[in-house]
């Protein structure tokens, strides 16, 4: 594309049909943030809603509050996340950490392949993922086989009870083609776990589309949950009265305040919570998805796409020392633009200091996340002006 | 004791050193909440420190408030629960929900007897407990048996794996001897893991002196976390090197930012983590803790007795047609007080539609939490003053 100037990034961000959304958020002054990937910005409707929370519900109605709102909330939650990622209504739940839920998710989904020997996986993926599925795999006596992305199709076979795979993979941002693997994994009788951490709120997920099994994704990235906040499981339909919560806990019993000493576990997709929901955390994931529904999910990919041209374009032009790890294809990457360099540890620093804040991704990779809710044209503009003075700086 | 007269239940409150803590609280007008021991109420100074971290951090640092408090949030925490219940620096970890805190403490002892074929628990006990229990023996093989508490001793023996018991039963009050159940299961080689739900700021526990190997424990009951806040997790020192998180994930490696693929567990408390810390939750349970921590576990359990001998006074004279469940003898009940009736589930709604709010848990039991922090003494008697009332009205 054309590089646009001074006044043309003027005129995309006046006529950007989602410039409104950024006064949701609360941005600190002198600060280009491009790190919503790792940590959502605080939405200004949750410093209302916690409010509303501690004023009206916990500290007015107390216990009662729990009849009236809290106990629906992982499910309710759940299905506002479900518009998100293209599944349906009573297939979503939301609550405790993404690492319990792909704990939960994987295996569930491995004990529905009970004669399987194998988990596949993607190798360098997330750590935690792998973490969760080694730690899974030693005690159930399977084998994790990690292969890289290319090798994924070929390495699928008999001997695969699941494919555990992120979506988009965090450092470089390339994405996998869900709807092919899914179908191959299917074609070799194994199931799929979707990783959509960096996928949910990013882009238009079709996860029923798919056909896939399961999947987990976090509330603090583009969904703009807050530190931490609880992470979301999905369970296709189909495979809801056959899949098991590892963790049994009472709220995941079909009548928890019958307070029975026999499991039962709840009919659909609440037999996968297990403790007391996490009511604080739930409030502000509900209103951080909240944000990224009222924009919608076409008009932040559209966006997205835009956002990252520029930076790819700018960066091509004035950083040339940086390698774009990125895929250029839409369908191919998720909502982040990511270079490698030697020195990318010291540039990101040296980024940071200077109020530009992407992340530092070992070995080498510089990440900034594209978050179309409150990232204008003219900061990505800015940014790389800044990027490009930095590397100059650092590797002077 | 001799029954106190107005003007005496008046002087026990002027003379209550702990009544100054009541205005830390948010407690609704017309109403005496007798039910702390499942959601303790809001404290003001939890308000003020979800604005501070909305404000101040969330809202303006944003990712890096990561390194500027939140990621050593759950071993600061843990740190501070540990003065209440008897463990040392270093022993305790906030993070999870209880129901998943006790899978990982379960899943782990278990792991360290792989040689037995026994769970042992106390038939009755909270239905979380049991479920838990229940899922991880099916599929690790094992058997749960599940006794009457006074059978517990015999039922220990060469078999039992792990002894897993609620300290306090959530229906009766009934406490356990820690010391000694869990010297008995030592004796026969199992290890112990305790249930704090009811205990941690209930009553000084002393997990250390009965020589406990683990326990978890909930924050929104008497730790006063709010809803569905983080629970704990305790493992004793000497364990930590070799017990196992079965729920491996990056939080709990040696060096999170290092982005491994191969799992190197933290060398202390810490492994048993495994996702991004809930900081907003653990906010709230950081300033509830602090509350009990202000007042001092010796003090709280002093007034807890008074409490408990008031209402169990007033109710033996008032309220004939209840039976208390609750073990007279101090050492013996934590900080409730239970009867049994026919009509409890009904007796209770009328009861809360009145303003007295307490817990019905069936088949027939009036439970009363005893929270010394935020109740006085002229409280619990009008509450019995309205109990007795209330059965007449519902029994007429």
């Amino acid at each position: 594309m054309d590089l646009p100037d001074a006044e043309t990034l003027r005129a995309w961000d006046r006529d950007d049909t989602l410039a409104a959304h950024r006064a949701a958020f609360a941005l600190p002054e002198g600060v280009i943030y491009l790190d919503g990937n790792s940590l959502g910005p605080l939405p200004h409707a949750t410093t209302s809603a916690l409010q509303a929370l501690l004023a009206q519900q916990w500290g007015t109605r107390l216990i009662r509050a729990w009849d009236e709102g809290w106990m629906a909330a992982p499910a309710r939650i759940g299905d506002a996340i479900a518009t998100l990622i293209g599944a349906q209504p009573g297939e979503v739940v939301a609550g405790d950490s993404t690492t319990v839920l792909l704990y939960k998710a994987l295996a569930a989904a491995a004990a529905l392949r009970p004669d399987r020997a194998e988990i596949l996986t993607e190798a360098g993926s997330f750590p935690t993922d792998r973490h969760v599925a080694q730690g899974l795999a030693d005690r159930l006596g399977l084998r994790l086989l990690a292969v890289p992305a290319a090798e994924l199709p070929a390495a699928l076979g008999p001997r695969t009870a699941v494919l555990l795979l992120c979506e988009v993979q965090y450092r470089t941002g390339a994405r996998h083609d869900m709807a092919a693997l899914t179908a191959a994994a299917r074609a070799q009788g194994a199931l799929t776990v979707w990783d959509l951490s960096h996928s949910a709120g990013a882009f238009p997920v079709a996860l029923h589309q798919a056909g896939a099994d399961f999947a987990v994704g976090c509330g603090y990235k583009f969904l703009n949950g807050g530190p931490g906040a609880p992470g979301f499981l999905f369970v296709a339909a189909r495979h809801q009265a056959a899949a098991q919560n590892p963790i049994q806990g009472w709220i995941g019993h079909a009548a928890p305040f019958a307070f029975d000493d026999a499991y039962q576990p709840a009919p659909g997709i609440a037999r996968f919570l297990s403790g007391t929901p996490a009511i604080l955390g739930l409030t502000a994931l509900e209103t951080g998805v909240a944000c990224v529904a009222a924009a919608g999910m076409p008009s932040l990919w559209a966006k997205s796409q835009n956002l990252f041209n520029l930076f790819a374009g700018l960066a091509a032009r004035d950083c040339p020392e940086l390698i774009c790890v990125t895929p250029a294809s839409p369908a191919a990457r998720g909502s982040q633009i990511a270079f490698r360099h030697p020195q990318a540890r010291d540039i990101m620093a040296a980024l940071v200091a200077r109020g530009v804040i992407g992340d530092f991704r070992p070995p080498d990779v510089l990440r900034f996340g594209l978050t179309p809710l409150y990232t204008s044209f003219s900061e990505v503009a800015q940014a790389v002006d800044v990027l490009r003075e930095t590397v100059r700086l650092v590797c002077a």
